[in-house]
């Protein structure tokens, strides 16, 4: 039997280098990108080889650590500056995958009140290692939330990779899959490739079937067929960035996933950790929506699909409004509605 | 300036043999393949050299007078049934795109009266050069129905591709932009990419382009996030199939697309032929949908994508159910309800 132990990890830290699965490989190699500095972890989060947020910024905050461990100074000030330019250079690979920022922010300001250069040094570093350590409870939490809406049985739709490979362990839309088949469920999914990268057919289907979880990968638009004519039981996706109202920016695609989910009368779940939600931004007509490369749309390795000089379109993200979101799952819990007033209460709890 | 006229034709035929644009080659290369036997264009079909609706029917009306032309026989009757067997072979390339069938069922219709097999072979020659002329009519009838629909400025997004290429001359869902530019309006359009065939990159992009008329590409699972954000005046797709209640068969995912117009409440329009109406079939739900190879979502060009051994959907076509559309167009008129009674009424009037 297959399980979630057979996953190759997504990042692994040795203590001087941080090793990065290169997922843009995958599913035909698996190969490890070593990172020994902070440029070599911006290059690996911007080509895409590490992906997936909270992933991305684990990968970020490990990304500090190795800038800020060569800063050669023993004038704190000094070190703040450099710490804050490296921050924001690293923030500003992925702008719209808010843990990077979260992850990145939050090691500067525990460092903050460090004495010496040392001390914030060593700080950043055993705080990136904890951030690691924590994101795969987070995950298992969010599994277990998210299980207690499914069943023995179910079906359940996915789009892009929000899996293991995109956290540290388990993934957040992915993990209650992972438990369900660890407790021994019959559980089966559905993958769309998820163009222009296609992180559904050569993650989330490559990830799924290491598990020994049944899968079936249909191309983006094949939903509509797909709800009309199959059973299924859920759509779990994960998310870049909730804003305070519970608007979820995720992967494109996933805002007509919400659609196609509210017309066929099918829970549509977003599965995140609360990292993921930015309470200072109140709705997601707010978010700034990365546009990435067109050539992704118009060519497929080396093979070019599109003419010359053609208009394209390519944002990294949709924005699915909170009206078409039946629960969001954080590792704190479910949340249906009154989505600010949850997030808020739960802000001061922390 | 460019136009309709630099499109280089779907088909043409030549007296003894039928040059087929393999459109497999675009948008890279125009190559034309010399189809010289019933096999050849059968062959054609299959590997969607040619393709669209009213294309497929008059290649296969072109390859039946190719099959029967060497009968060497003097009995009629004997005619007839190899006849029968070679439409029924061409039939079987393609099941759900019911022009074929309508159109070499006709051809043998229309020959069956024939007091000799000269004379049969004649008018099967006779009356596919018939069809081809009459298509081109028909898709400008269809394409002026269109325009009523449409006005200056209008930014159109349509799926796959319902173009010129798709039939002998202006297409059906692409008339309307085709004849929008030969009056001179402003008129752009929008093009899902249309997995996992790239039709619509492929295709549709090309074609535009060749006519001059501006066009933005986008991937299928980006029309949720282009109707959110983008100006949309209308949706307008081809049909392979229509039944008699107004639902129909057309390239898989626009099922999805006629979900999201009805949310966002752009109208959703489909352009089609009368030869496109079965009204033998009552419903979508009889419509058997042809499922194709795996291969076409696991692999591009000489690129896997997806693990090996994985499942997967290849459905062809989904059915678009009747309430979803705002209107179907054909070169009779406009029909936005009560199908049945339309069809009927126009079948009588033949």
């Amino acid at each position: 039997m297959t399980t979630l132990q057979q996953i190759p990890e997504s990042l692994q830290w040795n203590g001087e280098t941080l090793n990065i699965l290169d997922q843009t490989k995958l599913p035909l190699e698996i190969v490890y990108i070593e990172a020994t500095s902070l440029q070599d972890v911006r290059e690996a989060i911007v080509k895409l080889q590490v992906r997936g947020a909270p992933a991305i910024g684990l990968a970020a905050a490990y990304g500090l650590y190795l800038g800020v461990r060569d800063i050669e100074t023993d004038k704190i000030e000094e070190f703040r500056e450099q710490s804050r330019r490296f921050a924001d250079e690293l923030i500003s690979a992925r702008p719209t995958a808010v843990n990077l920022a979260w992850a990145v922010e939050k090691l500067l300001q525990l460092s903050s009140d460090a004495q010496s250069v040392a001390e914030a040094k060593f700080i950043i570093m055993e705080e990136a290692i904890k951030l690691h350590l924590a994101d795969e409870a987070t995950c298992k939490e969010i599994g277990e939330n998210a299980l207690t809406l499914l069943h023995d049985g179910a079906a359940v739709l996915t789009h892009c990779n929000a899996g293991s490979i995109a956290t540290s362990r388990y993934g957040t839309a992915l993990a209650p899959l992972h438990l369900a088949k660890e407790k021994g469920w019959e559980i089966s999914a559905f993958a769309t490739e998820t163009r222009p990268v296609f992180q559904g057919a050569r993650l989330t289907s490559w990830e799924l079937k290491q598990s020994g979880i049944p899968v079936t990968l249909l191309t983006d638009n094949m939903v509509g067929y797909l709800l009309q004519n199959k059973k299924v039981d859920a759509i779990i996706v994960g998310a870049d960035r909730i804003t305070a109202n519970g608007d979820t920016a995720n992967k494109i695609g996933t805002l007509q996933l919400a659609i196609l989910a509210n017309y066929y009368q099918i829970p549509f779940y977003v599965a995140a950790p609360l990292s993921t939600i930015d309470i200072s931004i109140e709705t997601g007509k707010e978010i700034v929506i990365e546009q990435r490369d067109r050539s992704e749309v118009t060519n497929i390795g080396d093979l070019q699909i599109a003419p010359d000089g053609i208009d394209v379109l390519n944002p990294a993200f949709d924005v699915t409004p909170n009206e078409l979101i039946t629960a969001i799952i954080t590792e704190n819990g479910i949340v249906t509605s009154n989505y600010r007033e949850t997030f808020l209460r739960w802000g001061n709890e922390e």
